[in-house]
Parts: C-alpha cells; sequence; structure tokens
C-alpha cells in the first residue's frame, strides 16, 4: 500500500479481512461499490437495519468493544429470528471520533464477525466515516425463510398459547446494576444486557412447529405483547406467576428490593422470542423449541380482542397489562 | 391510536404511510420485525450502505430536509448504478435530537420517498432513535442484476476507453460557494451537491452495451479511477483537456479564481459514473448511455499497469495523477 494513500483507504483495507471471503452465495463481498449475493430459490428475503448510538444504546465505559460488535449484529439477528428466517449476510457501518483508539474500531468489528461466523452470516460490506460526537453503529442484517412462511405478528388467534423463549427481565436488571455503579455483582444478567443471544433456532424451531405470530422483546413484554395484539386484532391474559425469572434475578432483587415482575414486564433488550401457537400444535412447538437448547414457558393466552390485554396478579385478580417499555422519543414534546 | 401510547410507536404508525405498501414483490414491508421481499428468479442481489452525519456529510444550515431525504437515497442508488443494477429496495433509519421540529424528519422521509418513488424502490422498512448530537441517517439499499451480469470495478482491460457521465467538479464548487457563504450565486453547482442525480439509467446502459468495469465517483476522479485501476491491476491515461467541466463551473471558476481542473479531479460527490470498455464497444455504449439522455465523455485510456495512472496535461507533458480525494480519517494519527 502506499505511503501516501488516505486513511479511510487504509482503514477498509484493513478491515477487509474481516469481512466474508466470497463464495457461491456472494460472488462480491466488501470491495466493490456494492456486494453481490445470489439468492436460493424458493425462498424470501427477510430483511432488518438497527442504528445503535452511543450514550443512547450503551455506554462505552460499560460495554467492551468486542461485546458491542457481537450485540450490534444480535439485535439484528434477533428481528430475523422473529420471523422464523435463517440469516445469511450483514452490513456494517460505524462512525467514531478521529480520535478513536483504532483498537476499539478493530475489536468491535472482531466482535461482529465473531458472531456472524457463529451464525454463518456473511458480512457483505459496510460504510466507515468520522464523527466528533461518539461511536454511532448501523448494522442491516438478511436472511431467507422458505417462501410465504415468514412467521408475522399479525398471525394470533384466540385460545392460541402464548410461550416465551428464555427468562425475562434479566437485561433490565443488568442496566440498574450498570447504572447504580454496582457492576461487580450478578454478573450473568450484565452478562445478558451486554451480550444477548439472538434466539435464531429457537425462531427457526417455533416457525417449522407452525407457530401462528412470534415477536422479539426489545422493548420489554407488555409493549412487545400488545404489539402482537395490535397487529392480530386479539387480546391476550398474561399470568404473571408463570412469567419466566431466572434465579439469578431473583436474587439480586431481593437484595436491592427490585419487583422482579417490573423488570420482567417492562424491561427491554430482552430479545427473547414471544410466541403464539393454535393450543393442538402447543406441545410440538414447545418440543422443537426445547431440542435446540432454548428454555421455553407458556406465560397466557390469546383472548377476543375485547378482553383487551390483561394480566393475572398473583393474588388471582386481573389488571391492564401496564405499559411500561422503553421508548426513545417519550420526552418529546410532539408525541407526549 | 392510545393516548398514552409512547411516542416512538407513534414516530412509527405516523411514518408507515410514507413507507412502500406491501406488493407481490415486498410481502411484508415496514411493521413487522423484518421486511420481506421476493427475489425475482435467475437475479443476483446488489447491496449497498451508506451513514451520513451532521457536521460531517452535510450541514442542516444548508441542506432542506427534502433535498437531504432524496441525497441520502441518491448516495445509496448511485453504487447501485455503478453496478449496472436496477434497484429495488431501501431501508431508512434515521436519529435525531428529542427536540428536533418533528416537520424537519417528516420533509427528510418525505424527500426519500419522493426519490424512491421515482426509481420504484420499495421503502421496506428502518428504525428510529434519539441523539443528543445532531442528524444521524443510515440507509441500505438493495438491487438486482441479471445474474452474473454486474459490472465490477476489476474488468477493465488494457486498450479499454474510459467514459465518465454528465459534468464534473460541480459538487465540490458547490461546496465552496456554500462554505464561503456566496450561495446565492451559482445555484446549479449548489443544486448538484444538494440533490445529485444517481445514473441508474446510464449505468444499466453501460452493462447492457458491454462495459468492462464501473465506479460511481463519490471521492473524486483521482481517487475512483485509481480504484479501478487497483482493482483491475492496470494504469490509465487520462487527458485533462477532455475531463468534462460544465459551463456554470467555467464562469465560476473564472470569476472567483478557481482552478477548475482541481475541482473535477479532486472534488468529491459528484455521483457521476465513470466506466470502462473495451475499444470496439465503446460506441455502442456510447450511444445507449446517450439514449438515457446522460451526457458521457471519453476521457482516456487504460494503460499496463507499469505505466501508472498519467494525466495528460493541457501542454502535453504527462504527469502522476495527483490524489486528492476527500477523506474521513485524513487527520486520524494512526493512519497518516
Amino acid at each position: 500500500m502506499l505511503k501516501d494513500e488516505p486513511g479511510e483507504e487504509r482503514i477498509i483495507e484493513a478491515i477487509s479481512g474481516i469481512f466474508a471471503a466470497t463464495s457461491e452465495g456472494v460472488p462480491v463481498a466488501i470491495g466493490d461499490d456494492a456486494a453481490l449475493t445470489r439468492p436460493a430459490p424458493g425462498r424470501d428475503l427477510v430483511w432488518t437495519t438497527d442504528l445503535l448510538i452511543e450514550g443512547v444504546h450503551f455506554q462505552m465505559d460499560w460495554q467492551q468493544p468486542v461485546l458491542l460488535g457481537r450485540k450490534s449484529l444480535a439485535v439484528n439477528l434477533s428481528d430475523l429470528a422473529a420471523m422464523g428466517a435463517d440469516a445469511t449476510s450483514a452490513l456494517l457501518s460505524i462512525a467514531f471520533p478521529a480520535a478513536t483508539d483504532i483498537e476499539i474500531f478493530y475489536e468491535l468489528c472482531r466482535g461482529f464477525t465473531d458472531l456472524a461466523k457463529e451464525h454463518r452470516v456473511a458480512v457483505i460490506g459496510g460504510d466507515t466515516c468520522s464523527n466528533q460526537h461518539g461511536l454511532v453503529i448501523s448494522v442491516a442484517a438478511a436472511g431467507d425463510v422458505p417462501r410465504g412462511q415468514a412467521v408475522l405478528r399479525s398471525g394470533a388467534a384466540r385460545g392460541d398459547k402464548i410461550l416465551v423463549t428464555g427468562y425475562l427481565g434479566n437485561a433490565a436488571a443488568g442496566l440498574r446494576l450498570l447504572q447504580g455503579g454496582i457492576s461487580s455483582r450478578y454478573q450473568q444478567v450484565i452478562r445478558d444486557l451486554l451480550d444477548p443471544v439472538a434466539r435464531m433456532s429457537a425462531g427457526k424451531a417455533a416457525r417449522v412447529g407452525g407457530a401462528s405470530a412470534m415477536i422479539d422483546i426489545s422493548d420489554g413484554l407488555s409493549v412487545d405483547l400488545g404489539r402482537i395484539c395490535r397487529a392480530s386484532g386479539v387480546g391476550a391474559v398474561i399470568s404473571s406467576g408463570a412469567i419466566p425469572v431466572s434465579g439469578v434475578l431473583r436474587q439480586a432483587a431481593d437484595e436491592l428490593g427490585w419487583d422482579p415482575l417490573e423488570l420482567a414486564l417492562g424491561g427491554g433488550e430482552d430479545y427473547e422470542l414471544l410466541i403464539t401457537v393454535a393450543a393442538a400444535r402447543e406441545p410440538e412447538v414447545t418440543r422443537l423449541i426445547k431440542e435446540t437448547g432454548t428454555p421455553v414457558t407458556a406465560i397466557g393466552e390469546i383472548q377476543p380482542p375485547e378482553e383487551g390485554v390483561v394480566l393475572i396478579a398473583a393474588d388471582g385478580s386481573a389488571v391492564p397489562m401496564p405499559l411500561m417499555g422503553y421508548d426513545h422519543f417519550k420526552q418529546h414534546e410532539d408525541f407526549k
């Protein structure tokens, strides 16, 4: 490489080794005006994108760059999982202040590509530029599903069982711990916040088993269940006692005087899957998901729309589901 | 919509009308975890992404939001054009300070979707969030080409003619005018900076005519020609007198004491296409491009690699092509 070549070229060249090599399905990866992929016949393409901004989605004093790279991809994969898709390719764009230690940038790329390899996702391109005000990461990811078989939010029907993967509230608890400066204890919930698992195989299992609707829980169970109900034109009843809460979350909540249910219902960033399925198919979906090694729990049932979205409390009383997910624009004057 | 619903939901709902409706090729657009498209058989997919950041790529006191929306898509379409692709779909992510006048956001979306409609691009999704430090726009765009027919940077061969569409240097002149606070004169070059044309039909014509290599000129003719030469393992000779410079640029340069050749060679953001084609096919490519209404000019020839990249000056002397394109990281200590 020429000594007087511009820095951007050198960055691109330095990171191009991190990115996917060409293959049968990826005739051109990074290095041209655009990347080329060759879609498999008989499949629909699934597309998602997420923007992650320093100070909004992450704090650099909490987030190791390599985990931030992983998470940037994971949150996108989670959206593909929620369609029942296989992930295939991703684009990664990063803006950062010119004074940034370049190792941070490389670590971030490495985390991203490590997770991509785990899921056989080809990192086919991206963009990089400077930004005076901190790190900005934009990811677009794509996958595919057999034609016409994506699991949408709109398919839930009265009587369907409601399932959720994993445990809820850990990420929210992790955030509270970090915000309170008590990061040394309860490492697991902090890890769940900083390095979430994209439920790819569980999402695919749910599709294969015949799930009627699916969403990933990025803004809290209450908000994301509301989205399924609105898209499907249905109501739902959730049994608060059935909501899966991890032992470590119970322990942390006990010690710190938190309400684990509040965290499980309202905490964002769990990236677990919320699934509805006809009662007759529920055992099969549960079995298939468990076969992937993913915990799954039945937490309620789809109701007629006029019943609304209802939570059965510990004492057996029914209350309207509180809406308390995270919202970027809650403070926006125009949208109060 | 419920009164107590979060702002983000309301923004998404408000803009969802702006986005593409579902169609045969787009079974699910905005509104689910991910969008779905159905690829046409026998075609390769082409992918690109660009990040645009306030203060780096644009200044809000220069750039009307509607034109910024158009440009955000245009710079991505230009990358697809440079592959000879048809554009099909796009994802739009926008982060902005919570205090932003929401009309700016809507205008930006409107400009984006207006240009999308002009090019029959389905806007299938995106992301929105707050950002304390100004506007961030991330776009991913996709298109397709007949299988195996994308025009890469790497196909240029000795003896190929070098063509360029349109006129070079206008965008750089527009930037200088705006930076100098003299925005009232030479509106055309300012317009060329703020509302660039993506050369979709010319790019396709070049592919159909048999172009051997192609790139869009986003960082200046000298830098982007260098990229073709490096990817193809060739050199090039450019006749400075042949480089197309618009009348308005000559006029502005005359009045303001600028060197139009410097602007044409080094100015970024022209988004014209730089094309190489075997001499025997050059008349056909030129004819097909002109038929699209796009000006096209022959400016030089591909040389053996040992000749390097050379500029023939007005006095007939040959000088090495100066490298002077814009680089985001020129100031980066690690990359000097």
